[in-house]
């Protein structure tokens, strides 16, 4: 049995996910569909985030346990002529026994964006948040900085997901620089997230940037582990996991 | 009755084109249908370019006729309100007596984007044409050269068009520098276009970058006047009407 690692690209617009449901089209369910017919067998795969509905990927990780022996150059060309466009494998590789996409992470990286200007472009209304209202960046880049160290991420979770602590450790969160005057980037690493946190942090920045809460409200949320206390969890659209570390 | 000008972009993935049709969304039905609403009575507007199923623009100009009063900030924050976020109206101007959209116009600069690379990027499915196979960009460069003068471009059309000749003025027919190694973007400019024209160019383009036929054969192409002897019609997706340039 080897074990792969599986490196993808996807847009998210018209997937329920990246897991499979009951219901709809998910992107792990495609993979398991193409990997299987390689297989001529089922193929479970996992993803490194478990991304929701409208959000993207551009450098999301899946391990793959298999038999079938070919290279990795054709199982990645077998996987896009089999995947539709909105998913690319980007890489396929051989990984060590006992990989596995989410709990071999380190760290990973998650991207939001937002377009603040009077209109949004038609070519990017399915990856950005369009807010027209003025933005205070400053107050945005001193409550974005507060989200780094290890917290309680309580405050900043939807219900629902399977963990047993909500303690995480972000080292980088802040916006990035931009030639666009008009674009806000903000990105965000961390050992895990939990569900909806990285939307529930941005929705919050936000309602900092419009002047409904001071900057310096970020570190009373976060004590106070109280979803209620923060923001509204942003869209899904601007949302992108951007890569996965391992060792 | 005052004249106006409209500037729009639009992503012209899920629509049948620009004119309006029996059936199917039409980019100057859901315009028509938008006025219609201020003016409380039909609205006709006249598009610069009839921009085909699937076809983008940057820059399309609409004219239409109006009594209605609202200033023309008014008038575009209406539009955009209404309009599918696919459709966004970038200006609204008070236009001369007797400008037409279409009539009226200069020149367009239409742009044909080609990604050349083993994969495409899911986000940009929608807006290149994906060629694998290596391409010869200095054959191409020079083919599309060729294309530049006053010519008759029979050889370059579909028929359908409502046109009295197909003799048509290039300006300008070349590649773009471009940051991006993958990526090929053509520009054309003229002072009008027949029916598929550009993208019959750009299929053609395409069999000289893939050696099918000689840099040199565009000239004798056009010469002969003949459909057939170009290149297929390049798909929709990669083209986008940049511009529209009036006095």
């Amino acid at each position: 049995m080897r074990t792969l690692k599986l490196t993808l690209a996807y847009d998210g617009t018209p997937f329920v996910g990246w897991q499979r449901q009951a219901q709809g089209v998910s992107i792990q369910g495609l993979l398991e569909e193409a990997l299987a017919r390689l297989e001529a067998a089922p193929v479970t795969v996992h993803g490194a985030g478990r991304t929701d509905a409208g959000v993207h990927a551009l450098g999301q990780v899946a391990s793959a346990h298999m038999t079938a022996l070919h290279p990795v150059d054709v199982i990645a060309r077998a996987l896009n002529a089999s995947l539709p466009p909105e998913v690319r494998v980007t890489g396929v590789e051989e990984a060590a026994d006992g990989f596995h996409a989410r709990f071999s992470a380190h760290a990973k990286t998650y991207r939001y964006v937002i377009r603040n200007a009077p209109a949004a472009s038609p070519f990017e209304r399915a990856y950005v948040w369009h807010i027209q209202d003025a933005l205070d960046r400053d107050a945005m880049r001193d409550a974005a900085a507060a989200i780094v160290g290890t917290h309680d991420f309580a405050a900043f979770r939807s219900v629902g997901g399977d963990v047993t602590t909500t303690t995480r450790t972000v080292t980088a969160s802040g916006f990035a620089p931009q030639d666009d005057p008009g674009l806000l980037t903000y990105e965000i690493t961390g050992d895990g997230f939990l569900r909806h946190m990285v939307r529930a942090i941005v929705g919050t920045l936000v309602e900092v940037g419009r002047g409904q809460r001071p900057a310096s409200s970020m570190a009373a949320v976060l004590a106070g582990r109280n979803r209620a206390e923060a923001g509204a969890t942003a869209p899904p659209q601007g949302l992108f996991l951007v890569r996965v570390v391992y060792d």
